[in-house]
């Protein structure tokens, strides 16, 4: 199956969006280092360097992208950065590419009353540089000295909610790693688990999901028995038993977009040892809040509304405590990233939405549960992209 | 082999000098988020997320370690984060994580000249913060926001000098990481080349690292023909032919550290067409200059005066405007960091610096050499930790 790619044209035409929103934020321009704010505006999937990589998005007039001089021809190969787009400007080993940064703002203006005055003189009403939230301190330091009257703000403010509404291709990619991390699930769970380590079983997740088409294998939580209780466990040399629960949680990068799955089965073994009635309500209640958070996650429905279903449903089984984190985060680009499913975000759900539904509840010391869809907000309301069964699966192992 | 280990008692020796330091950069505290600095603190290989990982280091006072409540088990699994080395405090999902940075910082008011005020004071003559240079932007502003008295600067301006010398151990696993990827380099240019894509080649490239002992391949740049003029050139379809260079950059890491190797193979096919005279002479040009900075990095020697030498000899040979990159870069937990050798760096080499040392020639649409080693500068000298042989070597493929 071919994969859907992003045309140079829709770079362009978000390269545009964002500059158009720039004066809402009172913001001259936006500062976009290298990430995944780089790769959603640009293409550029950018090696995280020491020399300075940076996207000058000024709200009037051309972008232009500042690369060191050996990063030229990666820059140049990706989809969004042609001549159409923007302008290229490479530096050597020995300028100073703040003052490169510093003079392309400097020289951007074009509309009066955007007065940036990177070389010396007076902000305008717009005086707000919006910087890529993963920019590192040591650039935005160095930044903050070189326009020292701006004000600084982060990119997410104006980007991330366009980010967060995925377009066509976005979401046909993320349906392929969420079926290629449904395949890797599925085979791990039905294939040999008794005896084996948490750590031997990761390293059997990271193989299946880079085979099953993932470029990269990103995580690969495996947690038996007692360690399923810590959410973000780090697989050990702890051998998986009969009679116990193991937790998976695997993810990996498709076409540059993340998958992102959580099923808890249980292990019986050959003796056929089932789980003890505790463990079956505890389950069925994460399997409910799973299940009514997704179909209450709508466009128009806050974000919060949707962690106070799952939460009410754990609630009323009487696990309300153990259920320790937020109920989701979006996930595109970046395994986590906005919208998030937590207490206190107002913000309503938008359709082209994609994020995790994934409540759980934890008993120290003895064992948890988790399950965990990738759900896109569309037009007939939430779809599930992982479509791995939900209820608790009993294997032999 | 067994790897070895950093102990506990190390990282708090750690702790412990950077904190001696701290006074004299005018700072009262060193805010450490995810990343490198953190790992060489505390052991502690955090994920990156939207949670705020962040160690709080007072230039007087016990060390504070902020991590989300969900990463407590992961923290706590690192060697350094110990209760003798430091506190551990956790904060739930609906916590303001700076606040509780800003309250740490408030709190460590035990000598009357460090007047840390984040709670409204001011700040003494010790007002700085020192902060990660991979803290990302967005950490760095809401703590510029919760300490607005504070003169924030970069950790480095302590950190990278005790981090560029490394101790024993460190050495040992430079050391390891070295032979692993130069076991890697000598397999893949002895095997068949003529007829594979550079990508089909950058792919056993990494599984090669990988298998011989790496946890991770971090980068394999395969350049064929007129490909390897390009410095950080990326892996393309492009099919490797007889009679053309074929230029191998590789690294991933080993125990933390990482390992990085050039080498440029001729390939003659099987019908032996072996190099022309100007591509002979180039690369004898960078071969010379290799050498030559090689045994010129020794203790006291300002890290240009390396370049220069390299830059000498390829000047010389008449291929000085072809040599567009410094001549090397340290190596550590990070693939670069200090200590840099290029023009402008009058920092002296160190007794326990590790370094690479590649210079390269590259002829625009023609063909391009590097050679690259890691070097320790050790008491007795300069000591390669890569040891396959540096000639050209002229290869069937």
């Amino acid at each position: 199956m071919t994969r859907p790619a992003i045309p140079a044209e829709r770079y362009a035409e978000r390269l545009a969006r964002v500059q158009a929103l720039l004066p809402g934020h009172d913001a001259s321009a936006m500062l976009v280092g290298v990430g995944p704010d780089l790769l959603w505006l640009t293409g550029y999937n950018a090696q995280p360097l020491e020399r300075l990589t940076m996207l000058v998005l000024p709200a009037d007039g051309r972008p232009t992208l500042v690369v060191p001089r050996l990063e030229v021809a990666a820059a140049e190969a990706a989809a969004g950065v042609t001549p159409a787009n923007l302008d290229l400007l490479s530096w050597d080993e020995t300028d100073d590419p703040f003052e490169l940064v510093a003079d392309r703002l400097g020289a951007s203006k074009s509309r009066p009353e955007i007065q940036l005055g990177a070389l010396g003189g007076t902000w305008g009403r717009l005086g707000g540089l919006l910087v890529s939230d993963r920019l590192w301190a040591t650039f935005l330091l160095r930044l903050q000295a070189a326009v020292p009257d701006a004000a600084f703000g982060v990119a997410s403010a104006a980007l991330a909610a366009l980010r967060a509404v995925k377009d066509a291709e976005e979401i046909a990619l993320l349906r392929l790693a969420a079926q290629a991390a449904d395949r890797a699930v599925s085979a791990i769970a039905s294939g040999r688990l008794v005896g084996r380590s948490e750590a031997d079983i990761a390293a059997e997740v990271r193989q299946r999901l880079v085979d099953e088409g993932h470029e990269l294998a990103v995580f690969g939580i495996v947690a038996a028995g007692p360690n399923s209780a810590s959410p973000h466990h780090e697989p050990s040399d702890r051998v998986v038993a009969a009679g116990q629960p193991l937790l998976f949680d695997i993810g990996g990068m498709l076409g540059g977009y993340s998958s992102d799955i959580t099923r808890t089965v249980w292990v019986a073994g050959d003796e056929g040892s089932g789980p003890p009635d505790e463990y079956a309500r505890l389950y069925e209640a994460v399997r409910r809040a799973q299940s009514e958070a997704t179909a209450a996650a709508r466009a128009g429905v806050a974000c919060e509304a949707v962690d106070e279903v799952a939460r009410r449903v754990i609630g009323d089984a009487g696990f309300g405590p153990q259920f320790i984190h937020r109920t989701g985060h979006g996930i595109g680009l970046e395994v986590h990233e906005e919208p998030y499913l937590v207490a206190g975000n107002e913000a309503a759900l938008a359709i082209g939405n994609c994020f995790s539904v994934e409540p759980g509840v934890y008993i120290d010391g003895r064992y948890g549960a988790r399950i965990e869809d990738i759900v896109v907000c569309t037009s007939d309301g939430p779809e599930p992209l992982n479509q791995v069964p939900r209820e608790l699966l009993v294997v032999r192992g």
